[in-house]
């Protein structure tokens, strides 16, 4: 049969393979590595997987590229990110150093503020522009799927702005792009000690206006899934606010993504349990019995040690608990400028596996199969299995366990994108 | 007047200058920030640094590269490293996270002596082409300058191996190499249960050997400083046993180095100080009796954050009171297969400012001219200024702040080696 393309001599071709849904317990253990592998590409899809042996006699390829007896793994998929805004954080982060507090850094005109600020002041090309790098780095790391979340925008006009802003990254940039509204991401300064008025505001204008952006978007076109998320934490969203918004974001159409359990817990897990969230993100102070009810459900666990390390803390979710008790867990970096300045799914995984007790296994189920089903496009992405996307990386390692156990270096030689080889 | 090379439109050139030895206490903070600086170059040398105007009226360059309105810093050098080591240790590392044991760990055939093994089995050609991609990734990564540690030869000819491994690394690689013997890194087999039967060793056949290699050695036409560490440590080898070796070194010439106080407090840095050290390193556990010596004295403390990092511990070395009791502190990956797979000195600021707290600026400065006077060096590498070595990188970042607080991702635009721009 003739194809577009063989990857062969793959030492460890590591499928991720999981016909039956997201990954978890002792599946999460379980790479599917095939020795001496291969993997056939035809029309941007995988057509074959297996043996290189096998799949050389049965191919005849336009185009065959030796894997150098590398590993080959599936592109890594980043389901939680605010991968786009303007301007830095980085004096915010001295003062930190120093033991400002929150409130002497909003004071300086730091935080979230000061980021909505400079999206509220950008054009969605210069959003773009800014952002673009930051894909780039993100591309060459090893990540060809990025969820990118609204939400620095906090007015309609500038919520739409972003949407537009991904819309057009996802045009222009290789890799894929999610696009998550997240109006309800902080109060802005407007609504100031009224939470439930911007929530109004969030149902009534915001999310309309999404839904209908969205019915006209080139993401409609590719069965792209279009969520709402919403940050419920003490001081930010109470449970109540974070289910309404959701509820009127699935009422349009989109489906719910929840931030819950970063600093303090209201429930949030429960209420991504009854709505079927696609995930519940963060986590790090879920408490046991709201981890069995996430076991329980078909709502991914995502967490975000980028987030713990970046604070300095020695307290990281409890990734170990929730894969034990049988949790889908997923790592994402949550890329932002205040809290996570950092691109790197293997760094993540570098970070799970020391902080959180993940075997490298499970630190790369969690980055590929899971974190697909995380964006509910675990039928398309994550996993080198016949019909999916061929969106694969070769990794200079003898081993696929070395991306958790080196880090701070990228091992990612070559990056394939529907089959075509872009780094 | 004319010269080689002009470096121009550095938005900021971070010089680190600091003509009067290694920096302390508030000079920390102070990177030497010249705004739209420039770099003026001949045979390798920095002939000029300032502001571009200036330069660009007072030199006719033969070759002039645009910074872009990026960063301009020196090279990082890297004052701590085992680099040249053969095979890989993440079986282990799989099994740590599993919760093995020491003792587990080393029955499985893991743990230094597995290194040595496979040290002990490999040429010289071997260990030097094992070496070279990370010498790769860490010149990628923005560090120049290498000090590269024997200790997983443990005899007298596999130490010797390493060492010419080392030199055959330092003709053929672009990033300077400076060798350390560390013959007293673990007690071998051969030696179990006596150690100061291997001290012996290595004072009576190793440390001899070993001198007289480096006389006849490339290093002595560049200058090159020879040092002699010991690993003082429980279960290693004690503080008497840890003097007798660096005084044996110390009569050949070759100068003190020492680890230190990595496990348990054993008075290494009082014994650094003593014996006028270069550095002491690790320093995870000294106490404050031991750090106002340390601050007293000529020895540059050297913490190596990636080794906490890797065991997934909430401990890192006291830096910031090392710091501010007026420590000369230096930064170092200890890139090893065992406690620090990790080649990258970003990285390492970006753990040193959240874990350790160090400003953005102290970082920088701890790893560069503090760290060249960790090797003695500071007269020649570590700053941009007149008459030193012109080893500097091209940093794609508006602020060099971002150096600390980006983290996961490679920020290092360009490398320039002795004027050269080789990356």
């Amino acid at each position: 049969m003739k194809i577009d393309l063989l990857i062969h001599n793959a030492k460890q071709l590591i499928t991720c393979a999981s016909p039956n849904g997201a990954k978890r317990g002792q599946a999460m253990r379980d790479v599917g590595l095939i020795s001496n592998g291969a993997v056939a590409v035809s029309d941007g899809e995988i057509v074959a997987v297996g043996p290189a042996a096998d799949l050389r006699a049965d191919y005849i390829a336009r185009e065959t590229v030796d894997a150098g007896g590398k590993v080959v793994c599936p592109g890594f998929v980043d389901p939680h990110t605010h991968a786009v805004y303007a301007g830095d954080r980085a004096a915010e982060f001295e003062m930190r150093i120093q033991g400002a507090s929150y409130m002497e850094i909003m004071n300086a005109g730091g935080g979230i503020v000061s980021t909505m600020k400079a999206v509220r002041a950008a054009s969605v090309e210069q959003l773009a522009a800014e952002t673009r790098p930051r894909l780039d780095a993100m591309l060459a790391l090893g990540t060809t799927t990025v969820e990118i979340k609204t939400g620095y925008g906090l007015d309609t006009a500038s919520e739409l702005k972003m949407l537009q802003a991904i819309a057009e990254l996802d045009r222009t940039h290789p890799a894929d792009i999610i696009p998550t509204f997240l109006g309800a991401h902080a109060t802005p300064p407007e609504y100031k000690n009224n939470p439930d008025g911007y929530i109004d505001l969030v149902i009534n204008k915001m999310l309309p206006a999404a839904a209908e952006w969205y019915r006209h978007s080139s993401f409609v076109a590719c069965h792209s899934p279009f969520f709402c998320d919403v940050f419920c934490e003490a001081n930010v969203f109470d449970r109540a606010q974070s289910k309404r918004a959701l509820e009127a974001g699935l009422k349009l159409g989109l489906a719910p993504k929840i931030h819950a359990d970063e600093f303090e817990n209201l429930g949030g897990v429960s209420l991504a349990v009854e709505l079927k969230a696609v995930s519940a993100d963060h986590l790090d102070v879920t408490p046991p019995a709201e981890i069995e009810a996430l076991a329980a459900s078909n709502t991914v666990g995502v967490v975000l040690p980028a987030v713990n390390f970046n604070l300095g803390s020695a307290h990281f979710a409890n990734a170990r608990a929730m894969i034990d008790a049988g949790v889908a867990l997923a790592l994402a970096t949550d890329i932002n400028p205040g809290s996570a300045p950092c691109p790197s799914m293997p760094l993540v995984m570098a970070l799970a596996a020391r902080y959180q007790r993940l075997l490298p296994a499970e630190a790369l189920n969690a980055s590929t199969i899971n974190a697909a089903h995380a964006l509910g496009l675990g039928d398309r992405l994550g996993s080198l299995e016949v019909g999916k996307q061929a969106d694969f990386l070769i990794v200079n390692a003898p081993d696929y366990r070395h991306l958790a156990y080196q880090f701070g270096v990228n091992l990612v030689d070559r990056v394939f994108k529907r089959g075509r080889g872009i780094l």
